[in-house]
């Protein structure tokens, strides 16, 4: 096969503290990557333009030249408008109504495709992750908040308003804690990393013994991960907050078993991925509390691409759009890189 | 054009209490139809023959012969196995594995395909009732029980095990009343006319004052309907249930929105079919309570087919899966009509 005939693509994962870039095949295999920090303090104009030279130069490495893309897809975290092109607002990167399509469009004649990072990361994880042999899959990320991606027969499921798949913002509970969407009892705000914090907190400010008390100089820095980790020591508090987590994590899942009715759900991040035990506990209610006989059959398994979920997904969505759009590969004039 | 190059489908819609058939166009215009009871005393093999009598019928009624049906599609009450072509079980009918498909390949050598009520309502709904302009909908039913239909660009989305939209039995609060498949506070335990009776029975058994006592001679005979007509009446204690319903139906939804996000969510069944005060109760509730912008931009409707809903999807059905098995109607050997 010579250089030329070799079908590459583009992926890009903005994070709110890193950005990925990759060069990859269509088909999501990675043949060289790049990390570097996101660095807020510049403008989206700045770092897309600081995006398109690392592509040029993980282009270069791999012998071929930027132009040979024949696509580009980009990760964003945050709500977005794909048919605009814009990212509606990105709190980490205090981004407000981006035209990043257009940013890049500019910089790079090539089609640009972008979706959510939950989206992405489920294109991934259900194309070469967990998921890599079932056909319909729901990915679902427990950190910060809770979101969920789509995958229906190895597609994002986006809905009629690009929202499929809020489940953080479906009640669990009806009389549970306030959630910051204005409801009360969501999955969300039972079952978050934002949830896991505030009842350290609260266990913090009590009379209750807990080793979270020498962890940190003010209750205010308490995160999941303090929690998780004085579980793991044999805190009680912690365990117990580790414990309730993982049976609203289990319900949440038997709710998505429910609607969906996928092979797998995968699990990814931060709460999930520091150890199995809230996995294991997890999987057990979901089995209780999932209707028969979906407890048995919908398998739920951790992530596997680790930190490439978002940037497999986004090469997978470059492949995908392009082809979907038939020839605007071959019609959208090759200009070539213009940075300026 | 002639008589022979007309398309038509067959259509039958089996329910507890009647049988409806039809012949249709593929596009799911009724030409002709007829209704009977499905008398559960005779068995599925003489129900089968009395629906091809229907159907031979009503294709003599139109000027066509049965033969020339390019399909037939069956809408079943309850839980069935599509690939091996069995209604797993239906109460009303009092069948257990029944092997629908065969009986009818048996009859008449017809592309045959079926599906739940609730999945040929959605399917008739979605192309030529409510949700005729939608491309994403979801059909929930809401009478002895709820359940829900999804369609995703025209077509149904069944799952990975048949078993996608069981919405009935996600729970909307965990401290809820008992339901019948284990857990507690499903939407179905919540909401459907059921949950209704049971109210209505618990109020009746009470001291508090209710025309529900005039209605029935046991409490045992108080069923949803009374409750319906009781509130229209002015009693109290009946409004109070049909507004803690509605409170429930606008949760349920916001769930379902929140989860699928299509363009509109159509409802059916004898609790909705009743009158408006449950669905505009609802449909504010379900403003409220679904996730910004969801409350505004997805439609809630009643369902338009009347009675017809299930038998115009079965129409669609039968053209969908005879389009999606290629040449299977003209491969498999039109051996005519064979009634024994």
């Amino acid at each position: 096969m010579t250089k030329k005939a070799r079908q590459i693509v583009g992926a890009v994962d903005i994070g709110g503290t890193n950005v990925r870039t990759a060069v990859a095949t269509p088909l999501g295999r990675i043949l060289a990557k790049d990390r570097f920090p996101s660095r807020p303090q510049h403008s989206a104009e700045k770092l897309a333009e600081r995006i398109i030279v690392s592509l040029q130069s993980l282009a270069h490495d791999i012998g071929a030249d930027i132009n040979q893309l024949s696509g580009l897809g980009c990760s964003v975290p945050g709500p977005l408008d794909r048919k605009l092109g814009v990212v509606r607002f990105s709190p980490h990167l205090d981004w407000h109504d981006v035209p990043l399509a257009a940013l890049f469009y500019e910089l790079l004649s090539v089609p640009f495709t972008m979706d959510d990072d939950a989206n992405c990361a489920a294109l991934g994880e259900a194309h070469l992750g967990a998921a890599r042999k079932a056909t319909n899959m729901v990915y679902v990320t427990i950190s910060t908040g809770i979101g969920a991606g789509i995958v229906i027969d190895g597609r994002i499921y986006r809905g009629s308003h690009g929202l499929a798949g809020e489940v953080g913002h479906i009640p669990l509970e009806r009389s549970g804690p306030q959630c910051a969407c204005g409801n009360r009892g969501c999955f969300e705000a039972l079952a978050s990393g934002t949830a896991m914090g505030e009842q350290a907190r609260e266990a913090y400010r009590s009379d209750i013994p807990t080793s979270l008390r020498n962890m940190v100089s003010s209750p205010d820095e308490l995160t999941a991960e303090h929690v998780l980790a004085a579980a793991d020591s044999g805190d009680v508090v912690s365990a117990r907050i580790v414990a309730m987590t993982a049976v609203y994590v289990g319900a949440g899942l038997a709710m998505v078993a429910s609607a969906f009715d996928p092979e797998m759900i995968v699990l990814g991040g931060g709460v999930i991925g520091h150890g199995n035990s809230l996995l294991e506990r997890a999987r057990n209610e979901f089995a209780k509390r999932a209707i028969a006989p979906l407890g048995e059959l919908v398998l739920i398994a951790p992530a596997q691409l680790g930190d490439d979920s978002a940037l497999i997904g986004a090469a997978f969505l470059a492949s995908q759009d392009a082809e979907e759009t038939g020839g605007m590969s071959a019609a959208a004039g090759r200009g070539g890189v213009h940075v300026h």
